[in-house]
C-alpha cells in the first residue's frame, strides 16, 4: 500500500465552493491534482493507493484507489467528488469515516490524528524540498508520504512531523508542486521494482 | 533548452469550447496539464522550456517558459490561455507564428512540420510506454521529447517519428499520463544534474 497525506492549509471545509474557481477555493485545484496523481495511470487506476486530504486541519477526505469509481483525470470532476464528500461532513461523528461515494470517505480529523492512525499502517516519510536527497533514503515498504499543498508546513506541523516521521526526503533539486512530487515518488517506486504491496 | 511536443489528436482548433468541460473538448484537460508540468515548479517557472501542443494536426500552440505571463497551475486558466491563442488562428499565415499573449504563439503547422523544425534545435526522443527503458538511454542535451495525449500514436505518426527520432524511450513500467511523463522526464534530468541549457 502506498499512501499520501496532503495538508490543505486553506482548503474548504464546506461544499459551498465554485467548481469554476478551484484556485480561489483554498487552492482545491492542488488537492484535486494530488488525488489524480496518486490514483490514476494512463487508462487505468493504480492498485492499493490511498490519498488523504487534510482540509484546514478539520476534516480528512480519503480516496481509496481500489474502491473509487468515476475518478477522472481532470480537476473539475475530481473537485465534484470532493464536494460530494463535504456534503456528508455533518454525518461524520467523532473520528468515524462516512462514505460519500464509492471509495471516498470523510472524517472529522486533522493532521495529528490522521498521521497517528496511518503510522500504524506504514512508514511515515515527509516529502519536502528541504529534506535529504531521496537516493540516501531507499523507499520503505508501505510508505505513507506526507506533503504540503502550495504553502510550506507550519512550525507546529514541522514539529509534529519531526516527532513522528522516519525521514524528511527531497525528491530532487527543484521545488515541485505537491502533485508533481506524488508522480515522481510513484515513478521512483515503480522503477525500483516495488509493487504496490498488499491492499 | 528542454522541449516537449504533445500530439493532441482530438484537440479543438477553434476557440468555441467550454471551459466547464475540458475533457469533453477533445481532452484539452490533458494538454493544459502538459503545459503546466512542462513550465511550472512550485512558486516558480522553469527556465528554457517550450511546450508545443499539436492540435488535430492543423495548428501548433507553443508556450515558452521564459516569456509566458499569467500561467497558473490550474487547468481552467491554462485553457483560457489556449483559447486566446485559438482566437488568433486566422492571423496565422503559412507557417509563421502569431503571438496571442506573452510567450504563447500559434502557427498553422501539424506534427511533421513541427518536428522537422525542432529537430534542428535538439535531439528528438519519443516518450512511449512501448519504448526501451530510460536507463538505457541517458538523457540528451537539448532534448525534444515527443508524446501523445490520451490516445496512442497513429501508425502514420509512428512511422514519421521512427524516421526522425533518435530513440523511443519508456520512463518506467507503468503507463503514465502525458503530463505525468513530462514531470518524470524533468525530474530525471534535474536529478542527473542537467540544467535547462541555454534558451
Amino acid at each position: 500500500m502506498r499512501q499520501f497525506v496532503v495538508v490543505g492549509h486553506e482548503a474548504p471545509t464546506t461544499p459551498e465552493f465554485s467548481l469554476d474557481d478551484l484556485p480561489g477555493s483554498g487552492r482545491l485545484d492542488v488537492l484535486c491534482r494530488c488525488v489524480v496523481a496518486g490514483c490514476l495511470l494512463s487508462h487505468s487506476i493504480r492498485s492499493a493507493v490511498r490519498v488523504h486530504l487534510v482540509l484546514d486541519d478539520a476534516f480528512t477526505i480519503t480516496v481509496d484507489s481500489d474502491e473509487v469509481r468515476n475518478l477522472r483525470p481532470d480537476e473539475r470532476s475530481t473537485a465534484a467528488l470532493l464536494r460530494t464528500a463535504l456534503e456528508h461532513r455533518e454525518e461524520a461523528i467523532g473520528h468515524q469515516p462516512v462514505q460519500s461515494s464509492p471509495g471516498v470517505t470523510i472524517r472529522r480529523t486533522g493532521l495529528e490524528h490522521a498521521i497517528d492512525t496511518l503510522a500504524e499502517e506504514g512508514t511515515l516519510v515527509v516529502l519536502d524540498e528541504d529534506g535529504t536527497p531521496v537516493d540516501e533514503h531507499p523507499p520503505p515498504s508501505d510508505p505513507v508520504f506526507v506533503l504540503s499543498d502550495h504553502l510550506s508546513f507550519s512550525d507546529a506541523e514541522r514539529a509534529l512531523l519531526a516527532d513522528r516521521a522516519t525521514a524528511t526526503v527531497s525528491l530532487g533539486p527543484e521545488p515541485l508542486h505537491a502533485d508533481q512530487a506524488i508522480t515522481v515518488a510513484h515513478a521512483a517506486l515503480d522503477t525500483a521494482g516495488f509493487d504496490h504491496g498488499s491492499p
